[in-house]
């Protein structure tokens, strides 16, 4: 018996839960909902696209809804209100407001008996998971997180709100000696500047004044002026030949003592991806195993990975795991 | 309100776990158990040292005992024997064994409504949980573990063993072109011989026969045959000087494909140990705290940390997890 998958929202995050949920035997993809025409949607599965105005006909027919949402305007709605019909997943992503989009979640999947594990990607996800279990083993110690080499589409999108540019590519890079201080076990206190680099890739229109772009870009509040950032003019066809994938990763990295401060460790967790939407699709969908199975056993409410035993996102039985994977 | 811990067997591993638990606020030491005379031991800790034939007489007294034993004669007899009374932390590493072992603990410790967290150092452990959510997100791909670089405490005893050696310190290395073939998604297949390095060193007694030894040490079956074993002959003094520690770590890494294959990823756990025993000792007192947990919320039974949620290791409440960790 599988469980039944519903995916809510079809960009590039909701292609990637589509990948890793047909490639599962133990899951099955359903229906995809958009706000879109369905008829506008070509979907890789031959499952029915429904309008998301609709999913609550198919309440009794979906185990678990994958929510693919934006984390600044979709997510803190959507949720919520699907909570409430469904159990659901979501990959909210805005650090600061996560308590408080818990709240609002748990509000709505509690009382309604539905499970919903909320943040989900890999950060917030994996690079929680790496730094609650590095924090449980080295309570004396301080965590860092690196990001990158990757896209950041916040990044890339704020570049191409600026006047002359036609589009634009933003990578973050992680400084290479920052990361061996803290493998070191310096303990360093670090500025956003000695963290990461910011590596612009910009194609400007015809005309443009390239050096008032640069300057927009490297002085914007908040996203670059904290940083050193370089700002590399390409060709439309450049960009589209060198730029076009969604690379990203980084790594978690916990230094810390042991033995009343006799003996230095390091805790480290890496992550390299080719796609950072297919791979976060990936974990919504492992996620969502575990979500069906919390709620079969009666649990109900927001969930995060924090509150999920590891066996539950697995696809491999007890026995598998406790003779192969331990 | 601590969690009342004890402490079964004052090798390294007790040591470690002591340390640990003396620096955690929400744990207390309350007595460590021993086969020795008590009188001969001499803790760190302020609190009584008891023989391990009077355990039983502590029944209401401990929450967690965290059994700190061999796993090739002490675990096997022990942790079922313990989890008939306690909730029991144990750190069985014999990999094939593992399953029987369960089924054993479970045995004991399902009946009595304890809880038995069995197999909680590093590996097993902490590197069967990078395992399993690499593997959760990553289902096609392929794991790897490296060893080293670090002492392999059973590699160093049978070098002991043989005839004419006074001392001995076996290191196991990864060897570094076989990481990187990994990290760039060969996906090879490796013998033994092409992951791991054995560097020996040894102190012969005077007058023996050093060609033998060496060559006794890299034709020895099953430890070193199948390596590329070198074996370097040096004072007691340079390996008192030198070689003292008990320096571990290692890498989980697992290589896998998203979007059908489009795309490649690896997901990299890197541990550097200063103090094995200490590290482990230190998974362990966390492991001790959601036992306890686990045990208040009334469960029973063998347990890995498999099928522990993450949030039980921590000290930090749900609030601090959410708002700092996520």
């Amino acid at each position: 018996m599988s469980i039944k998958i519903g995916i809510a929202g079809y960009g590039n995050l909701g292609r990637g839960v589509e990948a890793a949920v047909n490639q599962a035997e133990d899951l099955e993809l359903v229906a995809v909902f958009t706000r879109r025409d369905p008829a506008s949607l070509q979907i890789a599965s031959d499952v029915p696209v429904m309008p998301l105005s609709e999913v609550a006909s198919m309440e009794g027919n979906i185990d678990v809804l994958v929510i693919c949402g934006g984390s600044a305007t979709d997510l803190p709605v959507m949720t919520p209100d699907l909570a409430s019909k469904f159990n659901v997943i979501d990959s909210f992503d805005t650090h600061a407001n996560i308590p408080q989009h818990f709240a609002n979640v748990d509000a709505a999947a509690g009382p309604s008996g539905h499970v919903a594990i909320i943040s989900c990607g890999w950060d917030p996800g994996y690079f929680s998971i790496a730094r609650i279990y590095a924090d449980a083993a080295l309570p004396n110690g301080q965590s860092y997180t690196f990001w990158g080499r990757g896209v950041s589409q916040g990044h890339s999108d704020a570049i191409r709100r600026i006047e002359g540019v036609r589009d634009a590519r933003q990578y973050t890079v992680p400084i290479e000696t920052a990361v061996q201080r803290v493998r070191n076990h310096e303990n360093p206190s670090f500025t956003a500047r000695e963290m990461h680099l910011r590596e612009c890739w910009v194609v400007a229109e015809d005309g443009a004044d390239l050096g008032r772009i640069e300057r927009e870009i490297v002085e914007m509040p908040n996203y670059f002026d904290e940083y050193d950032t370089t700002v590399n003019f390409i060709s439309q066809e450049e960009l589209d030949r060198d730029h076009a994938g969604l690379p990203h990763g980084g790594s978690v990295i916990r230094s810390g003592v042991t033995g009343n401060g006799a003996y230095n460790n390091t805790v480290e967790f890496r992550l390299d991806l080719d796609s950072n939407p297919y791979f976060t699709g990936s974990i919504l969908a492992a996620a969502a195993r575990a979500a069906y199975r919390m709620n079969q056993e009666g649990q109900s409410g927001a969930r995060t990975l924090f509150d999920v035993p590891p066996a539950y996102l697995s696809a491999h039985s007890r026995e598998e795991l406790l003779a192969h994977m331990l």
